[in-house]
């Protein structure tokens, strides 16, 4: 559908709405819910999240791709224009990096007011071996323009949001893309790209929210001015006013996450322990700078004091970090928080609302009744 | 947790809760919403649903498996009870067959008043390949006791339901547990079980809704009465009252679905199609008899017309069956209806309400905009 190298246009798109007061989820917020999935916690366990609990959001649907006919096109503000199909990618050199990616809506639930769109509470999160080639090579081959500014990645996805009909396209700048850890994938955990992961070829952008990881990924155009498409200009914005422009989500926050500890209600997910040596275990990470600290409260905030964090993996630098924290457990109720901090700064313990409820990184409250 | 036969209580057991008129989903319908899964309806497209989108339901946290030490007991009302690992198994005779899983719950969060719980829409559901060894073999060996009733499935996970806390376990009649198309399962797909569809062995009972296939399966109990344990006794029945005792869920009842035709809006999840030849396909499937027809109504159920049904596949009694319809589609909004009928009945157009939201298989109504 998207015969341009901007295929967006930015008007007349509908704002996102606000939920009232103490509204509940409405069935568009569940359809979202129930197609899209979350990692269920309990999967912090695992170093690399098998495919099927990893973390999924896709906007429109999942496009049905042969990967023997799929071709990618590299084009705008180059030399020499490229089509490559699969096997010519899968012929260049190889790099596989154990990435983490969360989506920048994690946490969008749990704001007050609620922001209406995908509601997640704290699972759009997961960390995979990502098999492919990188992407500067590619387009220093195509000849990048002395000019260019923004590069833009087009998936096969096509559907509407808030008015705009479209192909799912993101810009990046244009130092992300060269970065070398910038990679076009087709494998994932060993495996070829499942389907809900783009198959045949996505983007990976590390240390980003998910949305940069353009998958399904058909073209690439190098662009001489930034890019203004819808995912840029309106979708993915930090605001808190609806007129505002807002700024752009781009880097992952740090978060620190509990894998739930004991056992749980099926309803409530409740989290129930017997009393004394409690080992807690959880991750944690953060896209934008090192992860520094990771601390646990088990009194709902009043104290804290530190976890043990696993050293950095100069290896996979943008994968997440376990950490572990000995907790002796009183009978009675407890909340369990746990934050981390990198380099930049630390989660907030109160919400910071923005209207599109992008990049909260609040800390993580779980409710624990200790037995005796 | 459990040391007995029966490890489960029925008291203090809670009643389910059904939704106020025009109730949003609360959190904890939520929590449990991005946790699980379904399959997105675009993957209708597949014979074979991939792992990673099939539906999955866990009651409780997934369990952390080795395969290594996992050892199966199979016990109760037998003359030489055996304890099992999975190398034992897996030198048995194995079958791979195609088999269709749906969860009782499916469409649950359709029905008005919605009852509480996991909230369906549509999705709850997947086709896969499934690798084991007949289970009936097994327990002759172990040597069925001629008072024999009842056979209970017991998995590793744990938790708390309605007060009871219990690992989750399920009885199966006698006369199901041994029919030939009961597995015991280790591969989906040709590739180990993934964690969360039951890693290492998991039961495969074909026909029946999903919350008879226990998954992380560690023990196997021959009863001489009825099992009584909650899942069976309480949870999965078909009750309008909250006091009644109700009829137990047990076969998949027929449904067909459609494979959401053109592109959809993020939010609303709405289609929007250009007018012409739209070629509508889906699935359609029973677990009761075999499907004889499917049918299409492109006008809101007005009136219906059968759609081509793939022809059934002797090999695969239990999985889904392919069907397509050639509509002609005009400009303006339309409604879809697809339903089913096997040998024992049709879908229904109105809902048939219970109140624990089970074994629902009300039409599904697809809003399409058709455009010039």
């Amino acid at each position: 559908m998207a015969a341009d190298v901007a295929p967006v246009a930015l008007a007349p798109a509908g704002r996102a709405r606000v939920a009232d007061p103490g509204e509940g989820v409405g069935l568009d917020e569940l359809a979202l819910a129930t197609r899209n999935h979350g990692m269920p916690l309990e999967a912090l366990r695992y170093d690399v999240t098998p495919p099927g609990l990893h973390y999924v959001l896709t906007h429109f649907d999942i496009p049905a791709a042969d990967p023997a006919s799929w071709e990618l096109r590299i084009g705008g503000a180059v030399d020499r224009p490229l089509t490559l199909r699969l096997d010519d990618l899968m012929r260049r050199p190889a790099v596989t990096t154990r990435v983490l990616l969360e989506c920048a809506g994690n946490g969008r639930a749990r704001l007050e007011p609620r922001p209406v769109s995908q509601p997640w509470l704290l699972e759009a999160v997961g960390t995979a071996e990502w098999t492919g080639t990188p992407l500067a090579p590619l387009l220093e081959e195509a000849g990048l323009s002395p000019a260019a500014v923004d590069v833009v990645f087009t998936g096969a996805d096509h559907g509407v949001e808030r008015g705009v009909e479209q192909d799912y396209a993101r810009g990046l700048p244009l130092a992300e893309a060269v970065r070398p850890e910038a990679l076009l994938v087709w494998a994932m955990n060993g495996q070829p790209l499942p389907p809900q992961h783009g198959a045949p070829l996505r983007l990976l952008i590390p240390g980003w929210y998910g949305m940069a990881h353009v998958k399904w990924l058909t073209r690439i155009d190098v662009l001489t001015e930034p890019f203004t498409g819808y995912q840029n200009a309106t979708a993915y914005r930090l605001k808190v006013d609806a007129d505002e422009s807002g700024e752009p989500v781009t880097r992952i926050r740090p978060r620190a996450l509990l894998a739930p500890p004991g056992w749980p209600d099926f309803m409530t997910r409740e989290r129930f322990v017997r009393a004394g040596a409690v080992p807690l275990s959880g991750r944690a990470w953060s896209g934008r700078a090192p992860v520094t600290r990771v601390e646990v409260s088990t009194d709902g905030g009043r104290s804290w004091d530190d976890a043990v964090l696993a050293p950095a993996d100069a290896d996979h630098p943008f994968a997440w970090r376990a950490w572990t924290y000995a907790w002796t457990a009183t009978p009675g109720p407890h909340e369990v928080l746990v934050r981390a901090t990198d380099e930049q700064g630390t989660q907030p313990v109160e919400q910071e609302w923005n209207r599109q409820g992008m990049a909260n990184n609040l800390v993580q409250r779980v409710p624990v009744t200790v037995l005796d």
